[in-house]
């Protein structure tokens, strides 16, 4: 098993990354000439927002057909650390658009209007892996703060999916306490891989290879909006880029699939929206929700078979007294429309840097989903 | 006050409106060359839906100063029988994607799953006299086919609102009884009209003038959706219509407002959603959130001040077998999502219809709106 | 029609009914020797929390048969304002058991996390009335702070009600802006009237007459839980009081009606919580839900024709920034656990209060709904 | 490892276990004078519902000092199938009084309004392996009747969890494939273990030594309700026996702790509801809320450090027809409030039957919890 995680790069590496995509060609939505609203941060990344940590660990291994448990494996896990190991808790929420999917944790982040966990994504059937994982990690780290070796405490790990069976050996249980830990352990600021990378590896979207991507924006009062999504959602007829119906225009390069390729399975997006802006948990539950307009514009529906799930939180965590109470700054509900919109923008950006930046994969069975092909993409928004 | 509704409309006199579009130019998005994704249903209406009745009372009074109490009056009711004056209970959901509105009523509707009384929609404070007026007609009527006088009752009435005060004498009081017996005696099948009518008249769009539209879908199977609205939402800058940025291309025809206009008030939509799909309560509240999508493809956030409140139902009652128990047909739900496609692109058409119906309107204080200007809407899509 | 409002009493009068219990016998549950849990504040009322006022506007008049829109009436309004004429916005939230009734308002409640009008409870068929004249008192009294006569701005009312139909001409519409604001003008800290007052006027609980009750605790950090009900609710085999099954052992007193009695109308309850603690409005939701365990002590079970809303409010006000953003103190999830029991108690105990107070009543067509026998109810704990 | 399973056993020596309370004496509530309301079914069990089948596999091992990874273990697994290897989809709902706590694939039971998978509870730590091993399990029983090796379906397992690590080895990793395989297999209808047996066997319950409990309900028309229940919150003060304030009364035998014991952890109750009365999903989550009643009338309130989730459904599948749509019966909502209480009277009596059943267990570090006393139970009931 082969893993690609990132903390084996030093630094000097991680910045040497960043330039990257300049030194290999257009990599990501806008260097394609495809344009978006809103003023994204620096790094155009979840990671944008102080102190937000992203780690992925990349399962790719084996070719040919399928034989459950040897693979081929083409799979993951991506991590999302709010304040890397610094705990909150944090406000947080969570919202769906469609609920054919998995997010654990919920019953926990909706009651106490908190997150206390790292943030998993992964596969489908990976989830009891990683949630399981998650624990031990938690545990290793003491996260929370415990001494070490503590016993009194109860976890509620917080795991999102996709479904990549159609590359993936999915019923194979490829990922366990070594790919978790890599991701977390791994995790970092900084540029964030994207496309086949993570809990992204196998994924399709749109009729097109997906996986990981990211966008942030900058909001009146200098706060930062960041956006990660898992995109594996969508057919390739609603596909719409900046306004322009691409699914009606590119209808070639459509998967090669070796057998019955199910129907119903798989068509989900997972959106995690990070923001230092001040906010209730009750406000983060209105952000969530707004990822339903990024979606919306790239070309989702929220389909039967998707599980389009959203969690936003804020790093910026309430302050404990002396007398045990807690205070807490947070920005007036009428301020947040700017926001709202930040939230949209860049889900959108990040569904379309998830397509652009994925490369075309060959997986179980021989299957084959193509990348976006990106001289099309950028002829359809150079000759606007 | 000059009461202007369709019951006085002879049966041939209807079917001459049908006509009229064609005899007096356009007056429907369409007729502008905008394109849409779907097949829409002859009427292009909510009233594709066998059964489904509208009726509207508009309320236009006066010119000049603001005197409350006296006007202007641009108002009025505009009110959606399922099968007319024929009782359900009909399956019905509702959903939201901003709750800074109201639609009474839903506390019932979210925990019977069904709809039992009509559907009223008005300007934001006349929602209590109109809940009111809903209750005095359902008694005159004996909608729930009790006997005259019957006493052991109760009623909770749907009744939904968006802010007019731009235009109307909000705070005056015109709506009560006579308009809402008007709009619910007059309600009938056939062609909506749409634009400065009933519950839409007062209502502004994108900065430009808005009001009631409807679209309808025909889908698998040969099941209808309907979508009626009450649009009252929205930035210019983010008016989009069928992927082009209208709002950035036409920046003049800005509402001229004598003093001081709120500056959060007013952004709102009402979504009703009509189909003759069987569907179970559950799955309308799915259809229902899939308004969102639509109303972000012409350009809502859902904004803090906005009130975006979307109700569904179907047609096709359960029936009463002899053991007292119930039957229902319903559709599987991985048979939904072209009737989830249904409701975001008849929701997106029924936007644009009210946009392009509504004329343009001068109400309190001289203040007035724009309706969108049709010749330039038609060149930005005839040169596509 | 006959006003009965306590906004005509002096301070005095108001001290001195506060001593009208020890002066006219046992009036509340604890003269009856009921044993409840937790320590109640001062009045053992809503109004132990500090600011919060209660006002009632109590509508009796005429008797005999039922001749609708003349009478006899018997109904009226009740106000509970969080600082009085202070404008909040106060954190906020609502919950529900069974939703077969109404609490306008909640959209946006639930959205902004924020009540923002008066609360007001009265029967099935005022609510729109009532909502009508909440605008009004709002416009009125410039109860937001706005300059007088300003236009821009909206108001969502939050309105309650339960069905009182089987004592009131419900369908004569009684109520309208003068109770309303008699109600809210005679609001006012100190002693709560109970039984059958304002909204509660009419109601029946248990097949005993039932109305407004009002109870509270202190808990731990000196807070004060408040909670009043107006109870309509219940069958007279679930009756039980402090775990005694009254309702098995007085079966006798049923409601004497003089025709067809509404099976399934009028089974309600709403209840109002207060606090002075510290909470986020999702904190809020917790304290609101925990009114299903008071509730449930006595002997609710959230039957289907049952609308058991709650709605709970801080009166600690978030506090405005020269920045524009607000900071606000909050007690720790961990802190909220008796504060739970606090409100299933108070609202355990408010219930009893309302039975205890609420006297026989003749209403339409001499139907007679009898009081709570006080002295078979303290001969069955005195014996404890 | 020592397996605790009832799958060894033959249908006769089910029929004798059946009798085995009365050869050893009371065990179950009702053997103590405990009176309660409704009518039970003939095991007065979850299984009174046809088809229902419910299996434990109950791990115990090692005494002593905690070694995370050795033990000593006090756990298991709990499996309900609604209708043994029979798929459903069956209609679901579920409903929480707090979040504190999991129960994975709510998401889906939820969007769908379907129970599509096995239910499982565990202790909270398991709820990942266990997730992972239930689809495992789907896949050798090729449970939703797919041909062997299929591979393109999703699986998103139904598991929740309570608190064992006052007795456990709760980060120890112990359960696994093979305990869920054996809760699974061994699952069948008849009379169902209680108290310390599979997920319920290291649980505390009002600081009694609690576990599984069962009880059922006949109501109008011949249906059955069975409730199956998790049972590890509360503090004694308020434990309460039908009416009975039995926590004030015992305040002895309290758990005897070796170590600090987390002051917030594991106060938590899972309830299931098995019905096979024909009801719709919506119906379903007002059966589920119930559960608070029940729960009310015992002494929980949903405590913060609470996981009070429910989870409800009916055995009565829907029928598929030709055309590729479906037809359900179902009962009117006025026909369900016997039913809501029989779902409150069935949670209250399988607490206590929890309580009943469950022994005197001594688990890590020598940490004793103490069984209900049966004698001075009885005596509490005899002399009333």
């Amino acid at each position: 098993m082969t893993f690609r995680t990132g903390n084996i790069l030093s630094i000097a590496t991680v910045a040497l990354l960043a330039l990257l995509p300049l030194l290999l060609g257009a990599q990501r939505a806008r260097d394609l000439s495809i344009p978006f609203r809103g003023e994204p941060g620096p790094l155009n990344a979840i990671t944008d927002v102080a102190g937000v940590a992203v780690g992925h660990a990349t399962l790719i291994e084996g070719e040919g057909g399928l034989v459950v448990g040897e693979g081929p494996v083409r799979t993951g896990v991506t991590a999302i650390l709010p304040q890397g190991l610094t705990y909150g808790p944090f406000f947080a929420a969570w919202a769906s658009l469609n609920g054919n999917g998995e997010l654990t944790g919920t019953h926990w982040i909706e009651e106490s209007g908190f997150l206390e966990e790292p943030i998993l994504l992964t596969n489908t059937h990976s989830v009891g892996a990683v949630a399981d994982a998650s624990i031990a990690w938690r545990r290793a780290n003491n996260y929370h703060g415990e001494a070490p070796g503590t016993h009194g405490w109860a976890s509620l790990p917080v795991v999102g999916e996709t479904w990549d069976g159609r590359l993936n050996d999915i019923h194979g249980r490829h990922v366990g306490d070594k790919a978790v830990f890599s991701a977390l352990d791994s995790a970092t600021g900084g540029p964030v891989p994207e496309g086949n990378v993570g809990g992204g590896t196998g994924m399709v979207c749109h009729r097109f290879k997906g996986g990981i991507g990211t966008s942030s924006r900058v909001v009146e009062g200098g706060y930062t909006v960041g956006v990660l999504v898992q995109t594996n959602y969508g057919q390739r007829e609603d596909l719409t880029i900046a306004g322009q119906s691409v699914g009606l225009k590119i209808t070639d390069l459509m998967p090669v699939m070796s057998g019955l390729e199910p129907a119903q399975e798989g068509n989900s997006i997972i959106v995690i929206i990070a923001t230092d802006a001040p906010l209730l948990s009750r406000q983060l539950k209105r952000l969530a929700s707004r990822a339903t307009v990024g979606l919306a514009h790239v070309g989702g529906y929220g389909a039967n078979s998707s599980g389009d799930l959203y969690l936003a939180f804020s790093t910026e965590r309430p302050q404990e007294q002396t007398d045990g109470t807690y205070t807490t700054q947070f920005l007036p509900n009428d301020a947040l429309t700017g926001i709202f919109k930040a939230v949209a923008h860049a889900t959108e950006e990040a569904i379309v840097n998830a397509l652009v930046a994925a490369e075309t994969m060959t997986g179980i069975n021989g299957n084959t989903v193509y990348a976006l092909p990106h001289d099309r993409i950028r002829a359809l928004f150079e000759t606007e």
